[in-house]
């Protein structure tokens, strides 16, 4: 990973992630590190800078200046520390910056923002930034699914519902399900506006108008415009639907992998082994283990971000213009759902490139049960054949001899006088048991 | 409250709500009882078989025989407690509808549905008709608040960050905020495609295709019509996008409406007091008091739906064609969800309608803090006069004069001979200090 | 269920619990429905009056035509709606208190206090009430446990991790895993301590003093035992280590019994059927299906406890003597614990009580994965006989081999000359790699 | 921050905490890091093998060349990143331990232990190191609580419920109320037996049985030993009682100082201003202005441990004998429960050690709200003066009249002729109206 490799010479910032297999390494780990977060800030206040040069309200040379400064000048550790005095880290790196530019720049820096616009703003490119990859992986996603649900439209498996055999279904239209939820999840994400922020102490834009910007809006226009950021209608300190939406599109994007975790770590069981990871994970004691190290990782991230997502949540009744406390709530909750889902993403790309089918084992374990997973489709096309009620009545009895004596039910059928002109054969074979299965895996995949 | 009182004559499905005084008597309490929630149920499988009657499939006399069975007719009680067996409500009423409609019809009742169908369908309904009086009361709330903005766009308050007093801002420029995120929420709700569900045992549409369906599709198709829902593209028994959506939209529009109360609740604290709420609640042991009840309301809803929020996102990982737990976790939350919104937004409504403002507080406490409140503006607008460190200087003693000598700050500086150019009064006065408070309230409130 | 039925002649205060099998009938929806809530909110009314008769300053009678009132006897849905005007049923109730009783001893009635003092002070007694079957639930659940765990103390099962044959363990050990854990729940809930709660307006006991109670704190005392509550330190109006206790032992129970369940829904699988709950439910689509339903909704309380015990740690942080949605937050959801708590230790006792064990799958399922099962024991009990390299890459070509030939791992080592002198036999049985077990399980089985 | 400063000329295992003001810093900062982490995990290593050799099994040589070993030998990216094939850190670990140690006693390393057994030890003991600082800062908070409360005794302040002013209550009352929430979090921080992990592959500890301890439990007893951890009856790799209960702890300590918090920020406001920080931190925009920041900081940490514990108990119904996510899904929750409580701790030590209390601000607003504070008194005491349905009338009347005409209410009823006899002036005293308050302050005081 480069960004976590090139953090080794450079001790500030690091997030290594021991306790996160889940998303170290991931370009989510680079894209939210200290560090990352830190050149955010930097680049907002350059942002600043940069539009009041534009209203020739500053110097170009003071955006040069603080354009020139990176996240590798300054010490990442001793802005965080003194970050607590006020609350925030802008206020350390304001001062640090504004010793870097040198006293001529100096105060040009920041002016007549409030800390609170370059924490919100940088936190909207870090989200900017970490969800690129991020939507790119959920389209290798995709892509992988598709494949998947093309290849197997009519592999057919068991379906289970509360953990029984219920019906046959088809591994295609399970993918496709899966595909499904993943393009739900890059719709969400890629319909997020994210907007700058930059209102000032209270959000009154006053600050500025006293620094000579004739209309204010026009700063706060060209600011979002120098980030990529959608300029907002009004200030939204204390108006935190974008929080939300984040929240939001996130903890559904988790559990929209988590899905597909949840079905392979199933499908993968000892018992079961219809799927495998392609590479799985070992295991410090077992080394034969193959364990679905990525559906784990994946389950693992889809548990974490609702409890997230809820403290986000609960931080949009924010009081006043700026509330003591939920505000400062919403950072780490927020950069964290962004690592764990951008982990997650990346992990559901490469399982579902490497995810490997045993078709065979599908098909071998529609005969469990005796062959009871047709018995649904028999009690259908027996009644007119029967009536109603007999062909309840037989089915139930044939059952239970399939059970109690441990025979399929088609050779108990057989021996039924009354069925001896039906096609037991074709009725009782689950591969014609699947219904639409065929039909609704292709109108899925027709979804881009 | 018609639905409640309604209720009197008959036990079954009450849920009297004597713990919620949030929601009690409110819609969402009607359109979210047990016995509307069994309504539901019932129109659910009215509609399968008057789609089976559209395909010629099942006799039209069935349907308007199910359709004539009304929650009324069935023991609420009964079903919930014979629901334990199977673990949903769903087996026992297609027992009570079969045996209401007689044995002619009742093979006709649920045909190849399976319980999930109708459980799913039912909730979306009643989401539906829930949601219907929550955006009507939202859009009464937006309508208060633009009348409230537009009267107070020049109405000086306090701007206030960390709880302490930043700098001047108007109440119009706090109420379009408001209001902004009351749109933000119904936009979002309005946004939501509330899908039916039919996919039979293991979402494959089997059973529909053996009872004759030639086209299953056409059958969910003619179900979601007959419902007013949306048709999906698959069953979505274990892709829970659907139920994501919903708590993602309520969890913000709880979140939007607890900004609000978060507010009202600060503004009307004995100190401040400078909005009050129309008909504030008495208290049982202090009867002169008048407290902001319906803030509070509010905001204990903004409390508790992040929490419901989680567990629903939590549920999206769900195994296999039907999850055992996932699902049935998802029940009580969302319909939480739905009476916690719903008496807010009621609550919103009423609130923001009765609202009484006090525009001479808002101005007295403009000059607590000796007025200070104006120091930024000063800092910047002296900078020029008198040289940036120098201004900063001159004002820092004059602020801890004003505080010392418990003095306004404008006297204090009227004593500096450096100052005597300067039109003091006007730089002092909170009132020119609100930036672009006015044009922010007015470029908000186009919005519709 | 005798509440519930009981309900049936009187509309108040029913929570029917449709969408709630999985405590619907339980003793704890009898003991938390709305008419249940009502009766604790008069039995604390009743205990104040009479503290304040045996202090001699009410009139012995009116405490007696207090305790007179039952629920039954008032209208909950007409409180549960007046609750609204003021945020509180206590109100509401008092004002039909006071009618009930007449004009003697209307004055009597909530002498002193605050709502809430008798809601708090409800909300303990129902927990209390909720509480003592939910631990005898628990004590079945153990029973049944002990016996399962004694019974099958030596019957061998693949240990699982990561969903992955591990090693081989005893069924005997994973069932008195789960009876520490179900032990561990009901010794927190035991240590529960419960006070009653009596303040007055902002918990000074002043209205008491004014009254003339010489000692506020004998009435607080004398009202606590009256109820069977502990007496309060302190008023705990904003203190509420009691709820954030409550929450936790409630939230930690249903995590204890989701274990289980979690077990049994996984053994449960059609492909392991290594248990299956003794009464499966029945399946609206599929009537031969038996479905662990118990198990799953445990597993559904499990997953919605957590939610909710958050909200109620969150609602800690209550401002002044009284907080504005905090405290109105805590009501549903910590009555919803314990609905949920108590519904999943009572499907625990039935499930533990008639869980059928298959040993023979589990035997059957060691020899999954050719007997790779054993191999962390062989690669250590070979270590000594060929060197630790050498028995290393011999078992990794043996394992290669058993799986790609598709035979048993012990007869692949056979045909090792290397290993000629080895008791295979021995090493390979799964039965004889269970390690400490057995002495294990017997030390756990001696907690009571 | 000798911890995070020594970090500085070593790149591994950093966490700057740039977003997190709230603990950066800290005590928990420096025990909860990467590296702090990675030294508990070789601890537990070396711990492990010096069991070994205790009992003969291992070179004491072996354990001697592990804890020469330290988290800055290693590389902590690297293990981080590696963490990912096996999905936890200790895979890697072992390898480079194994390395480290050389060829000779690399065979001892990690002998018979599971991944977990380290991971789970590992945390128990980040946990212990970091609880023990916590404990101290809750103790020195509860000192200056104590101070506080025995100097504020007889203080009277407006008790304030729902936002509004109710009766009198003393700012003793009100800090003896702190100071119990912050001994009950020390009692149940201080109660938790953290116990060591080790159980082998499936817990049944065979491996240590293969490896020739005949008593492996005394291996078990001697590990937790060398480590200071409690000896568990029985692995709990999937018995996450020591997790749940420390997330309910955690949880509980976080919001017992958020009560304090919540108090100190509505106490501070600027138009309340009886309570401010020592030492206020600024703001970027505004330098005069001094904020609530550690008040600020423990309310965010009050706001997030919530949705941290709930992930946490909701890992505890884990299948098997090792889950595929919950546990994973444990590690940083846990992590940042344990840091954010660290912060608030010693936040909160700092807060109320250095807070500044205006007694007079306090008496002032007694006044507010013309008297009427003290109306409930009146409405008692003056009842069996004029009988109790005249006083209630009179008092109204002159509530009334005293908020129309802006007068105190004692003057008002100075005007009443019935009152002529009454001592007027004692009766509207608020500071005698703080009933038991004074001794509820000394009673709360006793307790250690």
């Amino acid at each position: 990973m480069s960004g976590a490799s090139g953090d080794r010479g450079d001790p500030d910032g690091i997030d290594a992630g021991l306790l996160a297999p889940g998303w170290a390494g991931s370009p989510a780990s680079a894209s939210t590190s200290d560090r990352a977060f830190l050149q955010a800030l930097i680049d907002a206040e350059t942002a600043l800078t940069r539009a009041w040069a534009g209203l020739s309200l500053a110097p170009a040379a003071a955006a040069s200046a603080l354009s020139a400064v990176t996240a590798t000048d300054l010490d990442t550790t001793s802005i965080a520390l003194r970050a607590r005095h006020g609350g925030n880290p802008v206020i350390p790196l304001v001062a640090d910056l504004t010793a870097a530019v040198g006293g001529e720049y100096g105060p040009y820096v920041h002016r007549g923002a409030t800390s609170q616009d370059i924490m919100d703003t940088a936190m909207m490119l870090v989200a900017r930034r970490t969800l690129r990859p991020v939507l790119e992986d959920l389209e290798r996603t995709a892509r992988a699914l598709r494949v998947l649900a093309a290849t197997h439209r009519d592999t057919v498996l068991p379906g289970r519902t509360l953990t029984q055999h219920a019906v046959p279904t088809t591994f295609g239209l399970k993918v496709a399900g899966w595909r499904a939820l993943v393009l739900d999840a890059r719709d969400r994400l890629a319909a997020l506006r994210l907007p700058a922020q930059l209102g000032g102490a209270a959000g009154t834009l006053a600050a500025f108008a006293s620094f000579g910007a004739d209309d204010p809006q026009a700063l706060v226009s060209s600011y979002a415009r120098e980030l990529g950021l959608v300029e907002p209608v009004l200030p939204w300190h204390t108006l935190r639907t974008p929080i939300g939406d984040l929240a939001g599109a996130l903890a559904l994007t988790a559990g929209a992998l988590g899905k597909t975790a949840a079905d392979v770590l199933t499908l993968s069981r000892t018992e079961i082994a219809e799927v495998a990871e392609g590479s799985g994970g070992g295991s410090s004691a077992m080394p034969h283990k193959a364990n679905p190290v990525a559906a784990t990782l994946i389950a693992a991230a889809a548990r974490r971000a609702p409890g997230l997502a809820a403290t986000l949540y609960a931080s949009m009744a924010a009081e006043d213009e700026r509330p003591a406390g939920a505000w400062h709530a919403e950072w780490e909750p927020l950069r964290e759902l962004l690592r764990l889902v951008g982990g997650a993403a990346r992990n559901a790309a490469e399982l579902t490139e490497g995810l490997r089918v045993n078709a065979d084992a599908m098909r071998e374990h529609l005969g469990l049960n005796h062959g009871l997973i047709v018995s649904e489709r028999l009690a259908v096309e027996l009644a007119p054949v029967l009536g109603r009620a007999r062909a309840r009545d037989l089915l139930a009895r044939a059952a239970e001899r399939a059970v109690t004596e441990g025979r399929p039910l088609v050779d108990v059928l057989d021996e039924e006088p009354a069925l001896k002109d039906v096609d037991l054969a074709d009725l009782t074979d689950p591969a014609r048991c699947t219904g639409s299965a065929g039909a609704l895996t292709d109108r899925a995949l027709e979804r881009r």
